[in-house]
């Protein structure tokens, strides 16, 4: 498969991809750039409030050029302790990662810090909805993969990856669609039922 | 009241304090790291999983001065479109924003942005637990208001400020404890019952 529109290049920072302007073939949009579309739709339709949260930096320097601006000068960008996005459904907590990758044949799991899967043991301890989104670019395969199965692998296998057929059989795939992007509320709708 | 260990000094960006080392006198901590110690309390004990979003900032530059490193040069505090703390407590999502006043009279409305408003108003409806955490430094009185006393005010009174008697008649007084410190849960318990 080629991408005449762009060129496949990882950028990161503590396994954060940075989002450069890269055209991936003809959808044009990161992962990112979608889930933010489609949690923007799920809040003008007053579906679910959902939320990226911010990332992460120790600022080290500020200045103030005048009373009311102040402008960082020196930060850096810290490891996160949780997952990138949460918010409520229905009165219900949901919480997951996001992730892409462009391998054709399993998920690194260096792409998610030991901070985070801790997190998500303990958001579905809690009974919280709490779930992985992972999109491989390459098949153009989005798939949400629930924390029961996500926390099964890693319990069972020593593998630092999971191969794209443990999606295929045990996470739900997404469909890509207009509005919304990305509807995973859809699956959770499905696969946690009755919310 | 004196505070003859500190002196009280309002430092903000965008109505958020930039917390300095300022001593309130003999309780030697700020709500927030308060809050912080109390959210990491309830986790150690896995009670609750509640934590402060990073401060959005708005990154404009970043150097690369090795291959692993990234250091930011230059960034801007950006408003927030949510509340700062949200989790998970018994399945339950959880929302809430603090703040600290010196007045001894009323908490300015100036403290919360309209964006803030309009979050907790799109929680309360999707029935999330929402609320304010609300400390008046110099009286030394912790208040828990519910958004729903809170959006009631908004929505009856024109004034510009929460006075101190509305909190006394309609909010719920959190005493300070050693661990955790601020038990806002014990209040979340009795108040929205059954949790």
């Amino acid at each position: 498969m080629n991408y005449p529109n762009g060129i496949k290049k990882n950028l990161s920072i503590n396994n954060n991809p940075i989002h450069t302007n890269i055209n991936y073939g003809n959808r044009g949009m990161t992962l990112e750039g979608e889930l933010n579309l489609t949690n923007e739709y799920y809040r003008e339709i007053d579906k679910a409030y959902i939320y990226k949260k911010p990332t992460p930096i120790k600022i080290t320097k500020v200045d103030y050029p005048s009373r009311d601006k102040a402008v960082i000068k020196e930060a850096f960008f810290t490891i996160p302790s949780t997952t990138d996005y949460n918010g409520i459904y229905n009165g219900k907590y949901i919480d997951f990662e996001a992730k892409e990758t462009a391998s054709k044949t399993a998920f690194s799991l260096q792409n998610i810090h030991p901070h985070q899967i801790h997190h998500i043991e303990n958001i579905y301890k809690q009974k919280g909805i709490v779930f992985l989104i992972i999109r491989f670019t390459t098949l153009n395969e989005t798939y949400l993969l629930r924390a029961k199965e996500f926390l099964d692998f890693i319990n069972k296998e020593k593998r630092k990856s999971i191969p794209i057929h443990y999606f295929r059989e045990n996470a739900f795939i997404i469909k890509d669609g207009y509005k919304p992007r990305i509807d995973y509320l859809r699956i959770i709708d499905t696969v946690y039922g009755g919310i």
